[in-house]
């Protein structure tokens, strides 16, 4: 059976991923990043082992020594560790160096540019999860009303421009403004603060930039988000078709549709 | 003497503005609509009314009344108004109608429009206070250092980028990276959360878009911002050089030094 590295972050991605490549014929050689590895997926991995964020030299030797040439690097990494001192081996020193003042972005293409000269090939998320990724359409039996729409529309086409300035996925709208945009603070945060300032009925879009890296990143949305919107007493939720995941969408959508939240997904 | 219709609201620039009207031999004719009237502001108005933002009927006909063509409009209006119920007369609910779900800026753009078609023509804010507007260069005696520089760079780029949008006035970063947006929260909320995000050294931006309307508003910085900003150990203050009023700018870039937070002008 062929190998997949996988470098796991926190949540339950990591482990559907794994999965997913098991089920597409390759062995998931994990390596947990932030918590420790779940015991699902320390079940389906032939091999796990743990390392640091900066411990790049150490990770790339272990994913060579067990002949992965493709890698998966997915799950949240808690973005304010890059505001605190971690632990960085010489890889990791030399990669900073080389892009330091040229924000995250650059450096995580550095990273993936390091594992690629390395031989191992990183490979888009959706490879293995494309089944997560809606298409066009209202995924929920609830419909927006026609002053949603112009919201959520409003919404999309804004949180794209957000995205392409290379600022953050989510803004919430009420009435065609801007009531709150994610920087690097998350997207519960932005959206419990358009709650309140926007009041009860604000619209949550989620969009990537036009050159969104995949390999590292896919907007996603799930329980969590749905129950913060629903806190705040939020009107729509809006992520890209084919560019978003949606965790456990039948139940998500049966949760939102309770709730009165319908869920689009645009083109 | 000529008057001056003066729509006050909150903050020391009504009576700022009120001054220099004097000084160019104008006689403020004082419309207040968001707290009771400053005294000093009383002392040198001939007249003052007092009516809520939405009373565009009466305030109109008060200012024809008392023979006012030309209208300044300044000084804070708190925008959580919009998303509370407050009174409105026949020609606000008429303005409101015609321009629901246009967003703020059209709405103020009508409310202007309004005046005028009555023959009361708005001024530009900085007719009267461009002395408040500073040249561009280091505001302070303390220089930003030269990573702080490609962060100012960065961030007021960024800033006018997020003000084309819409979005709002003030960005916070820091390597590089934007840390908190501002939508409507306001700009000491914006930099708090800029802070508790960024950590210290951050730093904030600020800039209007490039079709920025200064009848009705003129990006301000002043005692509060720096005090918010020193509060969070913040690195430096961006405004745009003649686009940008700097309240007390002697006394402010004095404070600024001893604090250590160079105060810059860019063009």
């Amino acid at each position: 059976m062929k190998k997949l590295g996988l470098i796991a972050g926190a949540g339950d991605l990591p482990l559907l991923l794994a999965q997913s490549a098991l089920a597409q014929n390759r062995m998931p050689i994990v390596i947990q990043i932030t918590q420790p590895t779940s015991l699902q997926l320390e079940s389906i991995a032939s091999e796990t082992y743990a390392f640091g964020i900066g411990q790049v030299q150490k990770i790339t030797r272990t994913l060579l020594d067990s002949g992965v040439r493709e890698l998966a690097i997915i799950g949240k990494i808690d973005t304010g560790i890059l505001f605190r001192p971690f632990l960085v081996d010489p890889t990791a020193v030399r990669i900073l160096a080389r892009n330091r003042n040229k924000g995250t972005r650059a450096i995580v293409a550095a990273v993936i540019d390091h594992f690629e000269s390395k031989g191992i090939r990183v490979v888009e998320q959706h490879q293995f999860l494309s089944r997560l990724m809606p298409e066009e359409g209202v995924l929920t039996k609830r419909q927006p009303s026609q002053s949603q729409w112009a919201d959520v529309e409003y919404g999309m086409q804004l949180a794209r421009q957000v995205a392409d300035l290379g600022i953050g996925q989510t803004v919430v709208v009420k009435n065609r403004m801007a009531v709150a945009i994610e920087a690097i603070e998350g997207t519960d945060e932005a959206i419990k603060r358009g709650g309140k300032v926007g009041g009860k009925g604000v619209v949550v879009a989620k969009a990537a930039a036009t050159d969104h890296d995949f390999r590292v990143d896919v907007p996603t949305i799930g329980d969590q988000t749905l129950k913060t919107l629903r806190a705040i007493g939020g009107g729509v939720l809006a992520v890209e078709a084919g560019r978003t995941f949606v965790l456990n969408q039948p139940a998500l959508c049966e949760q939102a549709d309770q709730w009165k939240i319908p869920i689009v997904a645009l083109a």
